[in-house]
C-alpha cells in the first residue's frame, strides 16, 4: 500500500463519532481534517480558507488551536488502535477521544493563502490518556507548537 | 447610559484590525464575538451554530478555544485602553492585542442549542502584556476554563 492510499484515521470514526466541525467526514460544514502517519509522527494538512484570518495576511488563532486539537485528537486515537494491533482501514472500529486539556502557543504570525501542516508526536502518559505534541508549520516555517491530553471518550458523551 | 447601549471592544476596533474570523465585525463568514465589561469582569455571549458540534448534542473544543481566544485579547484591549483612559466608545482608538498562547482545560461536555458565556478576570503581567483568566458557562455549568496571554500587536503584523 502506497503512503498516498493510506486512509486518515476520521476516514473510519465510527458513523456517529464522525460530526465533529474540525475533523468529521460527515459535517459538510466543517473543516474535514484529517491524520495519517508519517513514520512515528503523525500529519495533519489544511489550507485556511479566505474568511480564516485574523488580519489580513495571516491566520487567525482559533484555527490553529482546532487544528492542534484535532490533530491531537486523531493522533491518540490512531497510537492506541496502533497499540491495541490495529491499523487504520483494516476494519476494526478505532477507540475515539475527547480533549482534557488544549495549550498552544503562538511563536510567529502565520501567512494565509499557504498550506498548514500539524506534525504530532505521541506519549502515552496512562492508557487511556495521551499527550501530543504538535508542530505548525506554513510553508516550512514553525509558527505554532501545542500540546493536547487527551482522553479515551468517557460515557458522559454517549 | 445603559448596560445595553455599552458598545462591544470589536465594534470600536479600527477597520484594519476587524477582519478576525473569530471577533472581526467586518467578517461576515466569522463569528463576530463581541466583548463587553460586566463590572470589572469581561463578558463574551456566543450561541454556538448548529454544525459547531463535537458529536450531535455537544460543542466541539475548537469553538470554545476560539472564544477563550478572541474573548482574550478583547479583554486585554480593553484593560489596556481603560488603564490608558478611555472607555469604548470614547472616539479613542483601543489597543489590539495579538495571542502568545492559549490554554483550555475541559471540565465537562458543553452541551449544543445553548448561549455560552465566557467570563474574564485580566491581571497586567507588563505593560505590553496582560493575562486573561476565562471561565465558560452554558446554562450555568462551567463546562471550560481557560487563559490566555495577550501581547500588543507587534510590528511584524503591520
Amino acid at each position: 500500500m502506497t503512503k498516498e492510499t493510506v486512509k486518515a484515521i476520521q476516514d473510519v470514526y465510527p458513523d456517529d463519532y464522525a460530526w465533529c466541525y474540525g475533523c468529521g467526514r460527515l459535517n459538510k460544514d466543517g473543516l474535514q481534517l484529517k491524520t495519517k502517519w508519517e513514520g512515528n509522527q503523525t500529519v495533519t494538512t489544511y489550507t485556511p480558507h479566505a474568511e480564516h484570518m485574523a488580519i489580513p495576511g495571516f491566520v487567525y488563532g482559533g484555527l490553529i488551536a482546532s487544528l492542534v486539537d484535532c490533530h491531537g485528537t486523531g493522533s491518540a486515537s490512531m497510537a492506541l488502535h496502533r497499540k491495541n494491533g490495529h491499523e487504520i482501514g483494516d476494519g476494526e472500529e478505532p477507540p475515539r477521544f475527547v480533549t482534557a486539556s488544549l495549550h498552544v502557543d503562538y511563536l510567529k504570525p502565520t501567512p494565509h493563502n499557504t498550506e498548514l501542516k500539524a506534525v504530532g508526536t505521541i506519549e502515552e502518559i496512562h492508557p487511556k490518556k495521551w499527550k501530543i505534541y504538535t508542530e505548525v508549520f506554513a510553508g516550512g516555517i514553525n509558527c505554532a507548537k501545542g500540546e493536547i491530553v487527551a482522553a479515551v471518550m468517557p460515557d458522559t458523551f454517549k
